[in-house]
């Protein structure tokens, strides 16, 4: 018995790195001492010895089971820009900018195609906000996945300033809340998606949506750094930032919150794509359950005194969706 | 319909990671500023700023199909200390310290006793080697996961002076191979494992191993962290570690020469673990294609000058297996 004989393709691996090698090269940076081939990538952590006290972020993430529905609308280009900007958005909650990235794949079968083309998604969206891809592990698992399914995943590292760090030991009652747009579901419910939507066409023109499911569905996770960088370049005061995701506003507005403060979310203040009332009617899903699994159009909500709010709303696209309150949780109100 | 309808059990996930709670809380050190449940990991990096020229070291590993044999035998306990020792080794070939850990695990149902367990398991291998667990992501995906299956995934960030960096650009010819004894297959080649032992009685004890299957296969991956800060600490010269990992002697063996070298290792030079005779037999499995795909025995390699060997051995479990050549490629002799 040979190791290909269980069901192992070390061909199609090498291959597929090899399609992608440029696309991760172009993410490099100066800093980038050693990266793909190497037993760990090399980061030139030098700038960080000009900070006055350098604190690391590091967060993991998947991009959940969205990988299913752009394998079946055979289109996983944006999978990498999803997993890219959820991380992102995780280090912004903290204040904290990207210094790289590595990835996680795996399959039942690592299809050359899919592979290079999820290489190449990653390496784009880690170039598009300066982030050197510096590593990552490819495998190939037949009896852990389902025939044809991928998971995706991978872990961002940044840097703050101690000072700078941003949380809930800043919230005070009456802080405003503002609302960043959301581009859709960006990676969260997609469990909950897939069987409402499964049966129906993908590529369709939906009248209600103006588009396809296909793109109202897999359009990507939206990152918020350059929003982020012109706020913080403006002066703008922020206290603390929720990123919502899986557990929508309910679930992750109280991660940026201290003991002891709330949040009263004003239904209505923003507009929710069609995305989520076309789902909700499709699926005969409640009006709670909503709220709980989807964004419903906020991507990001910066938490920030009243008075900083109208300067905010001059640099960035947003919303005022409510106040935080004293006592505890998210009112929908 | 509601999320729990899709097939997403937010409770179980809850109650896993309120049961790992302690077990991860004990895992920080002074320099976790904020760990579970935050957007993001926090690690105070002040240290950094001591050093000569810090430099970042990361690496993403998984633990491959030996998850699906510790859930057939019941037992995954040991699952996290292979995932955190492996990355281990990775890091030590690029001369660098752990400084923080991320674990990434997904299923097709989030059961709350495996989870727990696994958990656990990733705590107790990171308090092992003094690494906080700074955070991580639990992700449930029925459609992509196989039933039962699960995969168990991490990141592990480290750092180096610059100036201490191992690897190719210091090898020279004639540079002595030192092999570490491994604990056993560690966590490559499993997919090929399980067709061969697919159908034996896991538990029951093999004489000519001195144990069961389920103890030969699923002991972890050995980490040799504590070995290479001996040696550090006795002034020991290394030029380059190899990790042998996926691909054996002649493919990991090589991501530590540089152009122009080789390696030449001396076949019977180390004693070869039972448990590897014992495969080859009963899968059929060709002698080259036992060394390509398995460590057989060996599960790093320092590469280091002849006059360092002697005082090496010393003070660690090891055998000179072979030496750097002219040439390129592995030569087993």
């Amino acid at each position: 018995m040979r190791y290909e004989e269980a069901g192992v393709h070390i061909e199609a691996k090498a291959k597929a790195l090899e399609g992608a090698k440029a696309a991760i090269a172009a993410t490099y940076t100066k800093e980038v001492l050693r990266g793909l081939g190497a037993f760990g990538g090399l980061f030139d952590a030098q700038v960080l010895k000009g900070m006055e006290h350098p604190v690391l972020v590091a967060t993991t993430d998947g991009v959940g089971t969205k990988t299913l529905l752009a394998l079946e609308a055979k289109d996983v280009s944006g999978l990498g820009f999803d997993l890219v900007n959820h991380s992102v958005n995780d280090l912004l909650c903290q204040g904290a900018r990207p210094l790289f990235f590595l990835d996680y794949l795996a399959a039942s079968r690592l299809e050359e195609g899919v592979l290079a083309a999820l290489l190449t998604s990653l390496a784009e969206a880690c170039r598009a906000h300066g982030i050197p891809l510096l590593g990552g592990e490819t495998a190939e698992m037949p009896g852990v996945y389902r025939e044809g399914a991928w998971d995706i995943a991978g872990t961002l590292v940044g840097v703050v300033e101690r000072k700078a760090i941003l949380g809930p030991e800043r919230v005070r009652e009456g802080d405003v809340l503002l609302g960043l747009p959301s581009s859709g579901p960006h990676t969260n419910g997609y469990s909950l998606i897939r069987k409402v939507v499964a049966g129906q066409d993908l590529f369709a023109p939906i009248p209600e949506l103006g588009e396809s499911l296909k793109e109202a569905l897999l359009r990507p996770h939206r990152a918020y750094l350059e929003e982020f960088r012109l706020l913080q370049e403006a002066g703008v005061e922020i206290h603390a930032i929720a990123h919502i995701t899986g557990g929508g506003l309910p679930e992750n507005l109280p991660r940026a919150l201290p003991e002891g403060l709330g949040a009263e979310v004003v239904r209505g203040s923003w507009p929710i794509p069609p995305i989520f009332p076309y789902l909700q009617r499709l699926g005969g899903i409640p009006e709670e359950e909503m709220y709980r699994v989807f964004n419903m159009g906020l991507g990001l909500i910066l938490i920030l005194p009243e008075g900083e709010a109208e300067k905010a709303l001059d640099l960035v696209e947003g919303y005022r969706v409510g106040r935080v309150v004293a006592g505890a949780g998210v009112r929908l109100v």
